[in-house]
């Protein structure tokens, strides 16, 4: 039986297939962040596992981004000095696993779902259907659960403000030319070529894969620091009057389901505040 | 009245236009120093603009590179110990400015050109017509206004030597694909790519912007012992018998006009000491 | 009288012209890091030759990678604590030359080869035939002399993790891409292009060549203790049972001599334990 609710778990000559499946648009909600947390668990214990794809089942949305609307009702709790927000903490957790991970992009993956893909070791996007995003500077906020930080460090400083204050849609080209993702793929060749590097990593001895890991990790962690300052940020600012009347114009024009919204919402984040007609 | 006399300043909605009108060439000398030291100074204390995009009225320079003629009379003072100079201070103003920066590149960026860019948060250039280049090397000198600390940092060591140490012209394909713009972008869209983007940026809420920016600039301010360090040898090398002689021979063979010498610049450096022909 | 047994030495106007000539495949064995440490010895006093090109007599490889045959009968000595190995002092001092110093790759350049490469100023690679890896994870090994640390510096994260864990060979386009040479170059043009440069940068002054290399170095240079760390995870396995085996099936099925097994190495070496038959 699947213990996950949102996502499934396939394991195959020591490579985990992991499918976000969360319709309409694989929101990272309070259940995909549960699952996540679970699935964490058992890899940091998995001495089996040597890699992991993260894959979706929706070839329009890998991750679509954080639920928003779940801030309206009650705002966020303040967090303790110096810490980082669960969903930050939650996502160095990857960044930190045994094993190599591999994320497949094929649709959207903005916001939390752009950063988490930046957590994992690699990425690869579909040349036809990768879509990449930060919008969160449209609601008055930083990529707040280590995008600001991953995205400085892996584009530079030029490219990350580019991205995080520009808050538009990126194409995997262009991701590519800025270092966000390790290449685009063409989308028919993309599944069999992530496929073929993970089973060739798990064929490899796990002595090196460690070394290789635990040396560049020592190099380039992200600033424990930065990511607590960057979190102090965002949610210092979720309920600001701004924001929130941001978010809900979000959510009374599509945002958070399956539309127009969530399809094109790079661009559309510029029409606030302006109604939309439904398509 | 234009309070400044080598650029204008319009504003609308948030966004400032500023044009370097400084003929023949955009020399980056006395005049226009002064110029961006009053802008820097109202810009520090405006908290109405978001965003601010520098380009030309020159389609062929966009600021030339410092003026080094100016050096020839009078040596330069030295610099107290442990202090950048004064145009590495200002342009690292520039860096820290609370609107959100875009160099829009059309034309020739060269020597100090070049580093005001590299102040900026983004850089977007003419793909046919944006041309970047640090001659200092030509001339026994390190780019000395923040471009070698900025360009290690933004380009990686490898592509920083070849950029400095070569002192070549660059296209801004090639400048492109070693991370020294953020994009080339077609010469016909250049303008309203750039100002899409500001007028986007301009829309959004202040405190968004603010965080985004304070965070990428804790991660990648250029390191001030690096810039003061940098400014130091850029000073004490000016007045060396070597240096005084290739830049006598730079303006005896039509440096810091309108012509061959300056349009060709980095091709032309390596000719020293053979005379040129006018063209 | 050439005093190298598996490189020469040509000078002329300041420039420097290492070939390596070390049959079959140019393997980084006993006699070539013995030319290799006496050349850097003879550079670190030489104060006439600015810039130093690095290219192969063999245009199927430049240098093919560490010895790893010679590890099996001698174990290596254990390393000191906090001590880099042997060969990653010797790049690093090729890394910290007066000269400037540039490869031109043409061929392969694989683990010691490519790291070899890393420590140097600059690289240009031919685009048909530059081939670039780091196979050590293959042998249950990280890339030892220096290749973690400096991908992981020029490439970042993402980039470096793929390069380093997955261990396949890149074609010169890709590692353009990635940071891992400073350009691809058609290889009609490539000896030229880098002879062009070399020339030009020869007939700048001294001292700005010196001021940007220390500027450069200030803020670039591969982090000592990361490179000591390297160093002792390195030697620690080379002598591990599952190491050892690979590396006798490595020898077994045409390893470190010229033939299918070294041409194709990076596709090859997930073959095992299976035999290959010879082509």
């Amino acid at each position: 039986m699947n213990p996950y609710r949102t996502l499934t778990r396939h394991d195959h000559d020591g490579v985990a297939f992991i499918v976000f499946d969360h319709p309409p648009i694989n929101l990272v909600d309070r259940e995909l962040v549960i699952d996540l947390l679970n699935l964490a668990k058992a890899l940091e214990g998995d001495a089996q596992t040597r890699v992991v794809i993260f894959r979706s089942a929706n070839p329009d949305f890998f991750l679509a981004h954080y639920d928003l609307g779940s801030q309206l009702g009650k705002p966020a709790a303040p967090l303790a000095e110096g810490q980082a927000s669960v969903l930050s903490v939650l996502f160095s957790r990857y960044s930190r696993l045994p094993q190599v991970t591999i994320g497949e992009l094929r649709g959207r993956a903005r916001g939390a779902g752009s950063e988490f893909l930046l957590a994992l070791d690699m990425r690869f996007a579909s040349r036809e259907r990768g879509v990449l995003g930060q919008p969160e500077v449209a609601i008055g906020l930083l990529p707040g659960a280590g995008g600001t930080v991953r995205l400085t460090q892996l584009l530079g400083r030029g490219r990350a403000l580019e991205v995080c204050l520009g808050g538009a849609d990126f194409d995997a080209d262009t991701a590519e030319r800025y270092g966000w993702i390790n290449r685009a793929v063409a989308d028919a060749e993309l599944q069999a070529f992530v496929e073929a590097l993970a089973r060739r990593i798990a064929g490899f001895p796990a002595s090196g894969i460690a070394h290789i890991k635990a040396v560049v990790d020592g190099l380039s962690a992200a600033d424990g620091a930065a990511l607590a300052e960057e979190s102090q940020r965002f949610v210092g600012d979720l309920v600001a009057p701004e924001t929130v009347a941001r978010v809900q114009w979000l959510m009374a024009n599509g945002g958070q389901t399956d539309g127009v919204m969530e399809r094109d919402l790079g661009a559309l984040l510029e029409c606030y505040p302006q109604a939309l007609d439904k398509a």
